[in-house]
């Protein structure tokens, strides 16, 4: 632990002395003590984006749920379960030179959690109510004090990609979107390559399909540019 | 694949030509093509007990959802993920000289699954309705045709371990039930160890907690004993 730290001070790159945060991995949000709502996040996009920035020399703090793929090295590293819990973290983790929100937060959570009988309906099958989640992306971009300087967000999106992007970056109030494509047909979720639109304020730029890790270096490189202006 | 057929047929041991099924792991019933619901269990004592059988010489037919553990080697591997494919997997498995349920199986699934979207309440918050999934120890206990000679139900109970375990076998119609006491204070739940009391036509025999692995030799053992009556 101790050695891993200084080895994280004194790397070298582009974005050395830069504190980046990265956010990865589904969330589960607990039904009863047995039960949870997951999601199908492996978390492989996260862990690639904080390898290609530790690998340029930043220091990540590493915010991941209950995520498939092992963590990266080199990294920050605080494991939580709940969007409530990922966003307390992120908050703690702050203040950062730039924030990337690739993690698959769930929106809602179950009203009734906990140790609590579940409300039953008239034929005795449990109904689930939900409240809602925290908007980590939409808190911290909104942040009047102590926000990061470049706030990047994800959207996992199944039609009308860069038309639900773009609105989303206006709703959350982000710099950038990393836009994906997770329709069934292009089989992208819980696969190893990924086909984005970068949407910046600079409009939208359409990247190739490519390997999950080849995405998170390139992305990278634009945050390393960005950083440094 | 071929090898390791021939290789299953000429095991030896007293469980040499005997066919057992197990199940395992949790079942995953989706809400949406990127949400579903899950469950705690890891797997491992369903692992542990079709390796303990595979070693005394069975023929292992291995049914098992999206378990954190991988499977053990020397079976035949059906993989699933719902309730239903489940129970269709156990089915297209029979017969069978034992089963042994050692899944922890959702009770209910989501009604409306699917790319349908989720029914709203009237603040915009999605509600889960449910329909009740089969049972499947139920359903294989009570097959008028085609019954293993041996049916071994799993209990993971909170409270009353005894009591709702005993219940259970008879409610369910199988010929044992391995209980356990999986309440938050024993630390079970994703742990490597388990107390369990088996529970026969005999009455009630408490085993002293100890690995999973060694409870898994202890059944298979008493498996055989009961095949070779």
């Amino acid at each position: 632990e101790i050695l891993a730290g200084i080895e994280m001070r004194f790397r070298e790159g582009p974005l050395s002395g830069k504190r980046i945060l990265v956010t990865s991995g589904p969330t589960h949000e607990p039904i009863d003590p047995v039960r949870y709502i997951a999601n199908r996040s492996s978390g492989a996009q996260g862990r690639a984006i904080a390898s290609a920035l530790v690998g340029l020399g930043a220091h990540v703090v590493f915010v991941t749920g209950p995520a498939e793929v092992p963590p990266p090295e080199g990294v920050e590293l605080i494991r939580v379960e709940t969007a409530r819990q990922m966003l307390a973290a992120v908050q703690s983790a702050l203040p950062a030179d730039a924030g990337v929100f690739v993690a698959a937060v769930a929106d809602w959570r179950v009203a009734s959690e906990a140790d609590t009988k579940l409300k039953k309906s008239r034929d005795g099958l449990p109904v689930l109510e939900f409240a809602e989640n925290p908007d980590i992306l939409k808190t911290v971009s909104r942040m009047a004090e102590g926000r990061p300087g470049l706030v990047v967000g994800f959207a996992a999106e199944t039609d009308n990609v860069l038309e639900h992007a773009t609105a989303k970056r206006a709703r959350k109030g982000c710099d950038w979107i990393v836009a994906n494509d997770v329709s069934h047909a292009t089989g992208i979720m819980g696969g190893s390559e990924n086909a984005v639109t970068l949407i910046t304020d600079e409009g939208a730029e359409g990247w190739p399909r490519m390997g999950k890790d080849e995405v998170a270096r390139r992305l990278a490189h634009r945050i390393a540019a960005a950083l440094a202006e």
